[in-house]
């Protein structure tokens, strides 16, 4: 399974793997694809820098890249307790009357109360993008569309080409003027940020728009019958992101006895009807596991969502809570259709080699049915 | 481009048009697919009758199948008049004020008003069901899931196989319990009667669950790339609608001096972002094109949407007025997410040669991708 992009980065197959956990990107790398770094997480860009020196360590040599979040029109800025005063108190006060309703433990008393992803900043972003530079990083993806014009030439500068996420052509189109390389075409099915229009008529509609310019298919892909269906729609190669969250490697995140975390847990257990999008996340519309946390924002006495980046700052200590918390059904996590194909634990080179096998047996069944 | 279903059928190519339009049916089928007659607009089953006389006599003996609409739950029931004492006043001020507002002209004085579409009604389905069996068709298909057992029963008897819409593996299991013969995979994507699952994650699963019946995939295909890759996703064939809707044979709906309806108007100039998913055209979510007729329900002061038959019985002589008008802004039609792509009036024969080159050129593509 070979594009033209398997020449330009140096890897075995077209498969870009997001991934908050530095472990699943290397293992992604060294099992032939490539391995892309969410940095959103790292509040300060210190531990990015000594993350990605642990990178540089276990990829064996190979490929990888990072993920920023940088919103095209620069947001809100400042620092935590600045944004922090933003926010009013009746969204603090749904928030924690849910959480008592949702019987979900406080915190202990000596633990570091996250901060919120402050990665939405365009000035923590843009200290990522600059830490990143100063590893043999191959990629730099944007998870909200096109970074400033200035942050791709810097990018440029270093010889490194920018991908960015994109849910419809016009979208696209513009992305590729600001000069972005290679489009992530993120269709209505993925998790996280995504639009309305599915990646059946998204991906095709995508990869005519732009031309030259390769488009990775993101948005519904957990299996290599998904991949061949990306590839025959056009696309160079897959965004892969949902999937590896229950990949073994993964290992962020407070364990249960069980041995997963209780993320993972819920994860396990859903269907692929049990995802609904919402601002509540990030403030703008991301896909998210349903959830008893999902059904009290939908009430009829919910607040609206505030704007990015005010309501992942409201709700983030809520995220921490639920995520140390042992019940399932009370959870608030980014993640795609997909989820309804995740119903066991695998290590990361077991669901690259069922991709590539997946892939080479739908393109056989093709042949059959063209050949018959 | 054969499967196991061409056999089956005595078809050339696994593709199953649904359209209300007699004219693109027998197209369809002429050109090697199965064409897929829409029963809902006859409220008198007699017509129906003369429209199939019609099909048997221009088919060149190709086969052909039809579609009813029949709830697995029995709906309110009753005659026109009835169930027009149903619908509150508060709901047909808001219709005739929208219709004001929006410059809609009444019908002439003398034109039959449209009683809405009783084709939801399990008695006139019913009626349709057994009109169409004294026909020689080869398929019927119930657009909302299994029928009842004894209308399956009823259709098996006369050596018709029954295909049935689903838009989760859980109602696709259910229908085949019941003893349905092809399942229609329909994706949030598709036009009309749509669940939330987009079509790259509902295809495999559906194929998954249901073993060895055969799955249509359905929503988002118009173009040969879009076979291929619901092909490799597993289906036996696919079932299309929306991409026929722009097809020359079609004759449905008063022309313009352009020489097409205002409805066709409305979907050549609209994008893939143009389309909602609201319960106002029947009572159940259906994805329509975005219209100010659409806005103006999603409005505040908009009522919420009947249940199934009332609400269309609400909006029918609207939608005869919109459809009559000369303002592709102010319609209401069922569409696909695919409308971005027709963005022409082409023969049937065009449409069905580029689905079978696509589909080749796209399986070449993945053979070279595969084979590199």
């Amino acid at each position: 399974m070979r594009t033209a992009l398997c020449d330009r980065f140096g890897i075995d197959y077209p498969i870009f793997v997001f991934t908050p956990s530095e472990k699943v990107a290397a293992a992604v790398s060294r099992a032939g694809g490539l391995g892309v770094l969410g940095c959103v997480r790292f509040n300060d860009a210190a531990d990015l820098d000594a993350v990605l020196d642990w990178m540089d360590a276990n990829t064996d040599g190979r490929p990888y890249g990072v993920d920023v979040v940088m919103p095209a029109k620069i947001p809100t800025e400042g620092s935590a307790v600045d944004i922090d005063k933003l926010i009013p108190a009746g969204h603090r006060d749904f928030v924690a009357k849910t959480l008592a309703d949702l019987g979900v433990p406080p915190l202990p008393a000596d633990e570091d109360r996250n901060d919120g992803v402050l990665g939405w900043l365009h000035s923590v972003a843009r200290s990522h993008v600059e830490v990143a530079l100063r590893h043999p990083i191959k990629l730099i993806a944007n998870a909200l569309g096109s970074p400033p014009i200035d942050v791709i030439e810097q990018v440029h500068a270093a010889g490194v080409p920018v991908a960015a996420l994109a849910g419809s052509a016009k979208h696209a189109l513009a992305h590729v003027r600001n000069g972005v390389d290679i489009i992530v075409a993120q269709g209505h099915e993925a998790g996280g940020h995504t639009g309305e229009i599915g990646s059946m008529v998204l991906w095709p509609e995508i990869v005519d728009a732009v031309g030259d310019t390769p488009v990775l298919a993101a948005g519904g892909i957990g299996t290599g019958r998904q991949v061949a269906a990306g590839l025959a729609l056009g696309a160079q190669g897959v965004w892969m992101g949902s999937a590896f969250l229950t990949a073994a490697e993964y290992d962020l995140g407070v364990r249960t006895a069980a041995g997963t975390t209780v993320v993972q847990e819920a994860m396990l257990a859903a269907t692929s009807a049990d995802t609904v999008r919402r601002r509540i996340y990030t403030g703008k519309p991301a896909r998210l596991l349903k959830s008893r946390w999902t059904d009290a924002w939908d009430a009829d006495n919910a607040p609206e969502p505030l704007p990015m980046p005010l309501q992942n700052i409201l709700v983030s200590e809520a995220h921490q809570r639920m995520s140390e918390g042992t019940d399932p059904t009370a959870v608030a996590m980014p993640v795609g259709q997909i989820v309804g194909r995740m119903n066991e634990i695998r290590p990361v080179a077991e669901i690259m080699a069922e991709l590539v096998a997946g892939f080479e047996q739908a393109t056989r069944r093709l042949d059959d049915i063209r050949d018959r």
